[in-house]
């Protein structure tokens, strides 16, 4: 971790925040767009961050394919479910909105659940579960990603890279936060490895054009294809991850009145469009809260209670190290040069100061 | 597949709902769940169907672990959402109920969530996630499996072989069904590969005590281990398959009132109970039926024709298979000798006269 800046949270939000504004994106769309890319940062997610603030979204907006004042749509037909367009909007700012939605649907009929399509990419999934927490619910979050996962029987890239996060609140405990790509990995781990130097990732995270393993980062984005969480074989399980990429794209694309993300991404004037699926359950339509409460933290016991093995400090349950790593990094986030370089240079671009 | 004995899917019905009510199962659960068991082994999954009926069903009866005659309860503290207890009644008779109560509150709000305690072993998940698709809602169930799973960072049997099952209608189509266990495969194919004489299963499937592989069938009851889908390398996903596996406890068990699969199943009193979590998601609450239908197909054939690997002739969606094996067995389902005999013996224990 070299070469590593360390940069304050607040500062990095209001910065964020500043640039989106001068792309265009209107003041309190900018803000909690920057609010959700530092909180992903802050939770260790780097892939997902500030990092993407240039070279993903100011660049999508200048490219005309993210709509910085998008025309938000929603269509109800039943008491927990709806419907919306997201105009091609910040993926931030539609999500908010749905998933807001969802959980104001929730407080009323103790479910909600929000099909979300023409939105973009929106980050880390889990930002959005997590609203629901503070709420006393379980939070759901679906998106589609882009077209990287090889389907069994197929060769290079023909599913979604398609995510999975769900949130439950706990009480003064760690929340439980799963988020994951129904890939082995995500397609952002290569970037990682790329701004960090390794010159080799783990052998099953990717294979090429023609199915054989791909271990070099840099072949990546020309020639990669990422096997489904379980692997390429039947006897590892392969047609699980795939089955759960299609899951979340009927929930994300068909169910909102998309098409299926495969076809929707290989079109040009639809590539890089995202759809979502949000949802929120009422805890106390089940049960009281105190209740369940108590059993999350007596589930939580049993599982770190578990004998370990060898060489083993501690298990550990979904989002419980990045809880952890938020806890260090309020007071400052570390960034790699290269995602420096790409904030200095949108400073200079847009006429904002650079005070990170 | 030598020594098959193919039955009559009608008459295993019958035999086998005559079998539960002369173990003390009312009439009419008795049939449904006859009907239930036999779906399973319409659709191929010889680990759940009627192999099941006297080693685990009438067995749990008879020892006094499976309730012959409950009485299901239930509260509910919101439009779209309910938590039931089972009283220990047979998963079949106390799953139906709870699906058939998620549907009711789907078509009213647009959404509708059970969560299941105090149950038993209640098959297949699908079957009862399919029951959603007559009534063009998308069917979600979700239950607790025996406690052999192996936690990352620990060794021996920590978690549930949880499972997860979402069927999404079609119109004319074969309905999208993913039904499957958290581990890489379920235990049941252990019982399924000992059946056929198999000597060896594949690396990956079990580990022992100790956390090294567990390649012969036969010492799996005694010692097997099942790694989570992903495998037990952090590079390949295991925490992926682990966290799908505590999200399903959550639901199922802490959400209804329970306590986590992992310490039920530890106390004697409680050892071979199961929990579930039932839902629907009325299709029409999201958008118009047709429309979703259009979109579905639309959808199937996209995946269906990506370019196909060497030696491959087709790609197949979850179900696909299924179905297929559906439409033969409709005609007659073969049986193996050892659940032949399994059903002559509760024939003759129960002096019904065996017509197989």
């Amino acid at each position: 971790m070299a070469n590593m800046v360390t940069v304050d949270p607040g500062k990095l939000i209001r910065f964020s925040a500043k640039i989106l504004q001068k792309a265009g994106v209107p003041e309190e769309d900018a803000e909690r767009t920057a609010r959700m890319l530092v909180a992903t940062d802050l939770r260790g997610i780097d892939s997902h961050g500030v990092a993407h603030l240039g070279s993903l979204y100011i660049k999508r907006i200048k490219e005309g394919l993210i709509n910085p004042k998008p025309h938000i749509t929603m269509v109800s037909r039943a008491g927990a479910t709806a419907v919306m367009d997201g105009d091609r909007g910040l993926g931030f700012v539609v999500g908010y909105h749905a998933m807001t939605e969802a959980l104001k649907r929730a407080r009323e009929t103790g479910a909600g659940f929000v099909s979300v399509r023409n939105s973009t990419h929106c980050g880390a999934a889990s930002t959005y579960a997590m609203l629901a927490l503070p709420q006393n619910m379980i939070g759901i979050a679906l998106t589609t990603g882009g077209r990287a996962m090889v389907v069994p029987g197929s060769v290079g890239r023909g599913a979604g890279i398609n995510v999975i996060s769900v949130a439950v609140p706990t009480r003064g405990d760690v929340p439980f936060v799963l988020d994951m790509a129904t890939t082995v990995v995500a397609a952002s781990k290569f970037e990682v490895a790329l701004r960090s130097g390794q010159e080799t990732v783990p052998e099953g995270w990717a294979v090429d054009k023609t199915g054989k393993p791909l271990t070099d980062p840099k072949r990546y984005a020309a020639e990669g294809a990422l096997p489904p969480l379980g692997g390429l074989l039947q006897e590892t399980g392969t047609y699980k991850g795939f089955g759960l990429s299609v899951l979340v794209d009927i929930l994300c694309s068909i169910l909102g009145g998309s098409i299926s993300i495969s076809e929707l991404l290989t079109q040009p004037d639809t590539a890089l469009r995202a759809n979502h699926f949000f949802g929120a359950l009422k805890i106390d339509g089940f049960m009281p809260t105190d209740d369940f409460a108590k059993a999350m933290a007596g589930m939580v016991k049993v599982y770190h209670g578990l004998p370990k093995a060898t060489g083993v400090e501690r298990i550990t349950l979904a989002g419980e190290i990045e809880h952890e790593i938020e806890m260090q990094r309020r007071r400052g986030i570390p960034l790699d040069q290269q995602v420096i370089a790409s904030l200095r240079e949108l400073a200079k671009e847009f006429g904002v100061e650079y005070d990170l």
